[in-house]
Order: C-alpha cells, then structure tokens, then sequence
C-alpha cells in the first residue's frame, strides 16, 4: 500500500480533501498578493536559457542546503563554475534534501512546469537538463506564459518608495493578463542608523518626488507623494520587514533631530534608531489608512548573520535565521497608536517563530473593529515556516484563535517564477485537515459550505480584502 | 465514513477511548476549583429570560469572534440593539467559526442544555430562538438546576479580598448542594503603580477588616484578617493573574517606603511596582502555606490591548491576548524563596504563551518536595488554550515532564454558566489520547489502572489534593 | 487490536518501518559521542551489587518523578534508607509514570539488560529484585560487559581540563574493544563570578599543566597544554553547559582584568562574567578549529533552582529546569566571530528549551561553509527534550529547515550506563517518521536510498564526522 512518491493525491487523505482539493481548491486562480518577483523581467518577458538560471539563480533557499551539504561556494555562487556544474551539485544534492520542503518542492517544480517526472539524482541529471532546457525555449516558459498557465490573476512585487515604477508602467502596455501592481516597501526611510545607506537614498527620494528631502517633514512629504504615486497605478500595499515592533514613543521633534543628525552623516545610535522606526512607522500607518491599503508587516527574522558571505554576495544570500526577539509589547503599542486615532489600517501579520505563532494569533484579535471582516490577519506561514509543519501550525493557531474562513490565504514570497507549486501545496494541505476534521465529525459534512471555505481561503477572501482589480485568467 | 458533526463518539477514536469515556470519565462529577461564575447569581438563583443573556451576555470570547467575522460593536455590546438582533448576528456568524472551540462549544451548550440539535446559523436563528427561550423558563434551567444537573459538587468563584461575602454566606443558606466556596484573590493590593485605585481599596479594605490601613504593616494584617475571614468560611485557594513573577527582591522597608508613596497619591514606578509586587507575593505566600491552602498563579496575558474599546467597554471586554514576558527567573525566585523557609504552599501554574508550556511543566518538578504527591501542578489549558491542540499540548507536557496521573484537571475558568460542556470536551480528549497510547502498546491495556488515571484526572485527585468538602451530587 | 505493552513493533507503525528497523537500525553499533559514564567505573570494570545501585543511584530523572508522586527524600537519597526500601519505593512509583519516558525506560531496560518482562509495580516488585540483582552477579553486567554487548564502538565522557585522564590512560590498557575518549568540558575556566570555585581550580589547573596560571596569558597557555593532551589520548570533542551565549565583545585587556580581580578574591560581576565568558569561549573556539576537534555547546538550561536541595545534595540533583533565555544574538555573534577568521570548528548546538527549536536549527544554516558536509549540528533532542515528542520535533526542525540526511544522531547524555535503550528508542522513532512518510507518497520508496539514510543516521555519519577511531564491535 506504499504510494509512489508525490502521486495524484499526495496529501489528501480522505474521500472529502480529495474532492475538495480537486473539485474547488485546484479549480482557483491564484491571488499572489506578496512576491520577489523582479518587474523588469515580468515587463521584458524574460525568457531563461537554462535551467540552472531559473531554478538555482536567485533561490538562497537552495543555497543554504547545498553549502549544508558540504558543497564549495563556487559550485553555488560563484563565477568560475558553469551552470551545468552548478546543476550537477544540485542533482547531487537533492536525495539528501528528503522531509526537507525543497525536495517536495523541486520535484513539482519539474513535473508542473516541465513536465518531468524523474527523481532528481546525478544519474538522472544529464536527462532533465536536457529536457527542461528544451522546455525552456518554448514561449510558455517565458515570463507571461507562466503566469498565465498558473492562472495567476495579480501579483504584487516588493519595491522602494523611490523607484520609478517604470517597469510596472511597462507591463500594463503588454498584453499580459495578470495585473502587476507594486508594494511600497520602505526599509530605508528609517535607515538612520545608516548614513551612508540613509544619505543618497533620500537624494533619490528628492529626485523622484519633487521634494527636497532637507528635513523631516520633507521626508514625510515625499513618501507621502510616492505612496500617492503607488496608489495611482493600482498599488494598495505597503510592507516592511523588522525584527520587532519598537516598544517606544517619539514626538516630532526627537524625529526630527535624529534626522538632521543622520542627514549629517552621524548615524543614530540603536535607542535613536528605534524611536525613530517608530515615528516613521506610525506615520506610514496612517498613509495606509488615509488611502485604504493593507499593511504587511514580515516581523522575526534575524538578518545578514554571516560576515563573510554577506561581504562576497550581498544580503539574501542565505545567512538569515530566525530570531527571537520580544514582539508583543511593540505590536500592541503600534496597532493601538493608530486604532487611538481611528487610523489603523487592514494589517496583516507575518511571523517567522512560529514560538510566537499563538502570541501574534491572539494579537490580531484585540483590534478587529466589526468594519472589515478578517481585517486584521495572522499572515501565512513565511519563509522558513512555508513548509508542512508551519503551514499547518499556523492554519491550526489560526483557527483555534481567529476566524480560519476569513483568511486571505497563501503567497509565494518567492524571487522565483516557478514557486506557484507552492500554492499546490498549501492547498492539498488545507484540504487534508479540513478533509479530516470533517470525517472525523468536527466540521458538518455540509458540501456547499466547504467548499466555500476552501474557495474563500484558496482565492475569493484575498479578492475580496484587497482593493485590487485582477486580472481575467 | 464520514462522521455527523459531534456525534455520540466524537473524539473518542477507538474503542479503549470510547469504554473509558462512557463508563468512567463521564460518570465522575464536576470540581470546578476556578472560575468567574458571579455568586450573586448563584445566591439568588437567577433564572435567564432570554439566550441572548445566559449565552452572549459576558462572554468576550464570541465578542471576539463577532468582531473579527465584521459584526459593528453595538450589535455585541451595544444598547441600542435588542437581544433577538445580537443574537441573529451571532447565528449569523457562527458557521464561520469552523475549527474555532466557540464552534463546537455553541452546538454542545445547545445540546446539552437546551436539547436542540441544530446547526446553527441564520436559517435555524428563529427556531433555536423560540426553542432555548422557552427551556429557559423552567427551574432546571435556573442557576441551581444547572448547577445540579451538571453535577457541579463544588464551585470555587473568585472574589476580592475586601468583598463581604455575603453572597457566598447566603447560598450556604440556600439550598443548593454543590458547594460554593471564595477564592482570595488580591490583584488591588499590589496596585501601587495606580493610586486611584489603591487608595479607595486600602479604605475599603479598613473598613471590612477593621484594620486601618495606613501603613504597610496595617496592610499585612488587614490581608491575613481577610485570609482567615476566607477561610472561616470554606475558601481554600488563592489566585493572582499577572504577566510575570518579578525577578526582584524587596526589603519591608523599600515596601513600606512604596506604599507611603502610593497613598500619598503618587504612583509607583514599574521597578517600584515590580519590587512592591515581589514583596506581597512573598507574603501571601506565606498566608497560604500557614492555612494549608493551595495558590494558582495565571501567567502571560498581556491585558487591555485596545485602549478605545478599553474605555468603552471596561476590563474582560475582549481584547487581551498572549504575551511573551520572560518567565523562569521570576518564578524560580518566588517558589524558591518560599521553600526555603518551608512556606511554599500547594501551587498551580497556568500558563497563557504555550511557548513557555516545557519551561513550566519542568518548573514545577523543581519544587517537588516528597510531601504531596504532585504538590506542584502544572495547571490545565488556560484562556485561549482552553481547547483541542492547547490542551492536547499541556497534557503531553505534563506526561513527558511529570506526572499526568496526579494532574488535578479540568476547570471552567467562566463567567458563563453554560462552560460545563468545557468539562465534557476534556475528558474525551484525554479517554482520545490514553486510548490512543494503551492500543499502540504505549500503555499497559490494564483496565482497572487505566479506568483509575481516568477517574483520578476528571474528579478524584482534584477532590484529595483540595483542602475543600464537596457536595454529594 | 490492542497491542500489547511495548510488544516487538511498538512504535513502528508501517511495514517500511518494521524493515527499516530490524533489518538495518537496529543492526547498527552504537556510537556514543556525548556522555557523563564515570571513566573510573569503566577502567575498574565495576560490578554492580543491587538494582538501586546500577538503576536509581545516579538516576536525577527518577528522583524528580519519585519527589512529585510524594515520596519523601530519606526513600530517594537519604542515607537511612536501605537499597531495598529505595527500590520499593521506586517500584511503587513506576505505575505514576504512565506516559512519561521513565515508563518506557524502565520497563525497557530491565527487559534488555535483565530478561525481566514484568510490569513494574509494588506487587512485582519482590520477583522483580531477586531476578535482577542475580542477573548483575554475571560478568556480562559488569561494565566492560554492557558496552561490549551493546555494540557500543565510541563513549566519549566528560572531563575537567584538570583532570589527569588516569582513568582513560588505564582503559586503554584494559582489554575493553570499546573505545573511550576524553571530552574537554572547561566550565570552570569561566568561573570568575565564583573566586572560591576560580582559584583553586586555577591552582590544580598550574599543577597539571605546569603552566604557571597567574594571569590570563598562563590561563590560556594552560588551557592549550591540556587541550593538546586531551589531543594526544583521541580527544576531539569539546563541550560547554551554559544558559545562553553572551551577546558581548570583550578585549584581552578587559579579560586579564577581570580574571586578576577573581584570582585576588574578588567576584566578577554580572557583567564581567558574560564579558569574560565571550572571551574564554573564543579561544576555545580557536583551540578547537586549531586541531579539528567539534564544539558541542548545550544551551538554555536554568540549574539549581531549589537551594534547599542544592544544598543537601549539591549539583545535578534534579532541581534543574528549561530556560527562557535570549538565545540568537549571542549565538550568532559567537559563531560569526569564529567564522570570520576562518577558525570555526565543527559545531553541535543542543537545545533545551524547545520553542527555540526552529531558532536554532535556522541558525546551523547561517554557518555552513561547503568544507564538511553537515559541519554545524542542530544536535539531538536533549535532557528533557530526550523522549517522544522531543525528538520528534527535534527530527522534524532539523528536517524541514536543514538536512536530516546528514545528522549525526543520537547519545546517551547520560550517567547510567543502562540507558543504551534509548538508542533503540530513538532508531523505532526514526523508522516510524521515515516510514510514514514512504507510505504516503512523501519520500521515494527506494529501498536502498532509505537503508543508507537509517544507517547514516543511526551510525556512519557519526562515525565519519567525527575524527575518532571506533572500536571494532
């Protein structure tokens, strides 16, 4: 009775996830409300010409698990190594990746996109190198059409508030039926304990927005006018990745004196950093409320560890762990700083401990005001957590704790155009344990009603939340 | 296969489960050692007029619910709603509850109490409505017959040191047969940090004790007055709610010198408070241990998250949630402080942030003295972890870290008197989880030892470990 | 269906991994890299006189259970107790234990050291103390004998700097096929908080070395001079027990102060301790690089928290529990410090406290560097941690955020030498989650793959990661 690795119903099991799954869950669209994906490719089309380009270029994820294996640097990022090398060491490394997501991952990512259905091993290597380079010159592998094959009706890239846009500006005069819109993402307005970072940064906010970025309220004016820009061409998110919440206070004018000491070239010291992360958060808070957007904040994670690699290859390059950081205090001053004021927005809630999973879950609750359903969310499991046991953790402290038929559901957070496997996955998984509780008596076996549910989860609640137009796929 | 919704054998999944639920675990009655049932409903015998009132009226756990499903506040807690409208709005909710404990809670408080078996939700609103109301009206479903149909044999409510009692002096007049008893519960006596409420309490306080509180040593004695004025009357528990034993020591003249502040009218500040809390608690636990009584100490809520609702609402109004307060110093200090001098009493940690469950559960074997078997108790699921994996958590903590077997229990922790259900939900979980382990050979299939760890959980132990007479019900 | 109680297949719930189990863990010897066996006891071959002796004498997970099942001290570690009553007692307790590992422990040792299949209990009890204690009079339960029938190739112990490793000296010289090395556990040398225990371990520390340790450059010289001699007799392995590393920088000149003010008497203070202890744990950290040894760090445990007991039984007497310290920051800095200059060892980073779990597994992978294939370890599930869900989750972690295929797997950790059973616990652990997962489609069902992954597991990878010679067994 063994089933053959990741078969038809791989996940499912019982009579109702199967039905649910491929009846409703597999029959949705995808809504990718938060990516990495790079908009010049989406607007270029981009085209791959190896398999190594697309599957291994970007994805620290891999990275970390083939230097894990004891495999050199060059043989991953580094320049003297083809790209076939690189894929060798790859292949290698994949059977000792078994109950690690990428395994599952990998394997679906060649069967969905390419249609190859080996196991991914050095013997079978020289095969599926050739079969998906092939593959890869066909005009479905290009940009556009995988996102149309995946069905993908919106995404939403990641970008800084003093980007042009010009590459969203450019995807919507192709044909491209997915809606691309951007998310502000404003890291570096507080970079102030960064000078050298914080510096030219605001010269190029002056540029792109018109206004001179001298002091304090002229940062506040500019990321204003962009956020307007954001909104002008479809935006409705903004989003920020912190350790934590600040559990501090800051008047304007502390704010604006940490400010001046920064735009002088001395960078705030970490009491001044936070305080002034949390007048500049507050104040991003109340734009996103002030034109009905959603804020994402991704909290946890524990960055750019390892001095060496991130020397030679930059940041997310797969030195990032999770943290351990106090979060509920800074949380709970954020999100009532704005409900104070009737100005907190949708917020959704990513946490990459899933020891905070129960803490966050219960959070979200305090400021659900009956305007919104579901309007604040315990976001879905991230990066490290995308996998079985942190997706079903936080589905299970979702609904034990909030309102599970509310969620928005799955994203991709992914720098990669073959990640919507993911969504597969996410699915097959939700339907298992709604599937299961329904056999077992612990959800009414009422057809109609779970297969709302699925819906809502897998596609309609995220529709619905956000105020974004998708696209007709 | 599929099972109806919490048919007879819900939980129970196999047959060791199903034997030990139905002939021992819901044969025994119910100890409910702590709970927030109101006692002049009890002395008064209140009868419920409406489903509205008995099942919504103070039950911030569906306030919750209701707000984040979309429900506007006045259709929850508002007056200008009538009781028919709140009640639409929660059937209307109530199916989007799936997988959340309220689901399950709402239909087995209906069963169980109302006999109405109906899904609910807004096509059955009308029916449940005319149904429940009408079963309200007989005296089986007035405070004593649900006290007794349940099984109730004691109730322990939670009550402030000040408080005259005379409810509880009143029912021991009526003629009630579960035993009703005051839980001492002191959270005003360390309200330096907040002299408007201090200082009315201290004067109250004088008043019911005839100590005048005017000094620290006048606030020691009032507190062991009203102690043994508690005990004189049955009350063998105490009970603290707080986000963390302070990791401080405190001399009595650093409290005395904080209390003069206080009731001066000028606040304490945190390290004041937290050294002026290190110094009661001590000396509370000195109380309990001098009358052999045993102290509950519920750990990690991080309360009054929302200051609008705050306001309008007052405290318990929904909108607390898990903290993630550094736990084990403080703790360790206070226990360790206590055994000493050989004045730790009978103790029952709860614990809110199931992050800290395994600190916990080893903390307790820490202080384990040979005198009382499981003299330390890590207490049950508590608040948000008050259903299926929370109290599936705690159990297997306490099975692989110390000893399930003396493991005092469930309890309902409510202000509501329709939680016994809570109780019902227990024990099947726990017959589900021993079944479980006796049929995979984990446990001797020993019938009389495993129908004894059974009764001793859900009734026995709690009624040998309590210093407390039970009614005979 | 009910199997019986720890009946041949217990806990191996599918075919694959019945085969897994029989055919290829359980063949494997047992390479035991993290002990506390007492090296005298192993060089003198001892005999055991009484079960209590061999079974409850060292035992501070019994004595934590029998303390919270009542049991007075005098019956657990008093000296007016004869071996018999201590037993009874014991035996007595044992039926408590249910679900707890104690249970299973017991039960399977005195199956596999002993042949004895009874129940542990009062009334078995008698039968249960003839057998065993006529059991221990043969030679092949002297210790030479158990290790040698338990296949045990590798014990590493642990050792102070200070020792003379006579006792390791003179088992090299016995006709034990077992091999036994030295592991560098250098506590002590952190000890300035503490002149009482700093100095004369100083002193015996100058002695051994002929190093004379008057100031931090005779310490670290010192310290070098053992380690090299611990080198010399096969040592490879270091090992630290510590709450958390400390998240501070500390130069030479900080550390030579510190350390002159402890050696004239005077305490460092918190501060100065963390400062003191980053500096030590560098240069160990370079000592270990130095001659290829591994670090093991054991992490987050709050010890001695009951002084009462402390002091009547000293250390490791049962009063220790989990820790909720900062972990990350301090990790991290330590491991980025060695990294940076190319002189991080191999690395095995045990966890106590298990919602740090995902934390630490994370932060393996921030350090891997492509030289050793697994080089940092998120090490077995630990201590309290040592028992059914604990490794699974430890499993789990390690799974889905690094690389299960290539961890080294499991030690005894412990004191007894009758805790080989747990090897046998963990390997049907590791069958059981593998095999549920080839049944489901989850992993390939390729046989030979899944045999080297057990192995690996269970044996090789250990035995290739670390740089010890193993006895021929």
């Amino acid at each position: 009775m063994t089933k053959p690795f990741l078969h038809e119903d791989y996940l499912l099991t019982t009579e109702w996830a199967r039905r649910l799954y491929f009846e409703h869950a597999a029959k949705q669209p995808i809504f990718d409300y938060h990516c990495h994906l790079p908009p010049d490719q989406i607007a270029s089309n981009r085209q791959f010409t190896t398999l190594t380009e697309i599957w291994l270029g970007g994805d620290h994820y891999k990275w970390r698990a083939l230097r894990a294996a004891g495999v050199p640097e060059d043989l991953i990022t580094g320049n003297s190594s083809s790209d076939y090398e690189k894929f060798i060491a790859f292949a290698r490394t994949v059977p000792q990746l078994v109950r690690n997501p990428l395994h599952h991952w990998s394997h679906l990512e060649l069967r969905r996109y390419f249609g190859i259905d080996l196991l991914i091993n050095e013997a079978n290597a020289p095969k599926i190198w050739e079969a998906a380079n092939a593959r890869l010159q066909s005009p479905e592998m290009a940009v556009h059409g995988i996102l149309t094959s995946n069905r993908v009706t919106v995404v939403c890239t990641t970008d800084d508030p003093a980007d042009t846009l010009e590459h969203h500006l450019a995807i919507t005069r192709s044909p491209l039926k997915t809606k691309v819109y951007p998310t502000f993402r404003p890291d570096k307005a507080m970079a102030v304990n960064s000078p050298a970072v914080f510096n030219p940064w605001c010269d190029l906010l002056s540029a792109r927005s018109g206004v001179d970025v001298k002091n304090l309220a002229g940062l506040l004016e500019a990321l204003d006018k962009r956020h307007a820009f954001f909104h002008s061409i479809g935006g409705r998110l903004s989003d920020h990745g912190m350790e934590a919440l600040p559990d501090v206070e800051c008047t304007e004018r502390e704010a604006a004196a940490i400010f001046a000491q920064a735009r002088s070239g001395v960078a705030a010291t970490p009491d001044q950093f936070a305080k002034f992360t949390a007048f500049i958060m507050i104040y991003l808070g109340q734009l996103d409320a002030k034109r009905g957007w959603t804020k994402q904040l991704h909290l946890g994670a524990l960055r750019n560890n390892n001095s060496r690699l991130l020397k030679r290859l930059g940041a997310d390059a797969g030195v990032d762990s999770i943290g351990d950081f106090p979060q509920c205090r800074g949380l709970t001053r954020y999100l009532d700083t704005l409900d104070r004021t009737n100005q907190l927005p949708r917020i959704i809630l990513y946490n990459l401990n899933p020891a905070d999973n129960y803490a966050f879950a219960t959070m979200v609750g305090n400021f659900q005001d009956g305007t919104i359903p579901g309007k604040l969310q315990f976001g879905s499991g991230w990066w490290f957590l995308d996998q079985r046991e942190g997706m079903e953790w936080q589905i299970n402290a979702l609904s034990q704790l909030g309102l599970l038929s509310r969620f928005v559901g799955m994203l991709t957070d992914s720098r990669s155009f073959l990640s919507y496997v993911r969504h597969e996955y996410f699915r097959r998984l939700l339907c298992r344990m709604i599937g299961e509780d329904i056999e077992a008596g612990l959800i009414p076996a009422d057809e109609a009603a779970n297969a709302k549910l699925i819906r809502d989860i897998c596609y309609d609640n995220a529709a619905a939340y956000f105020d974004l137009k998708a696209g007709n796929l």
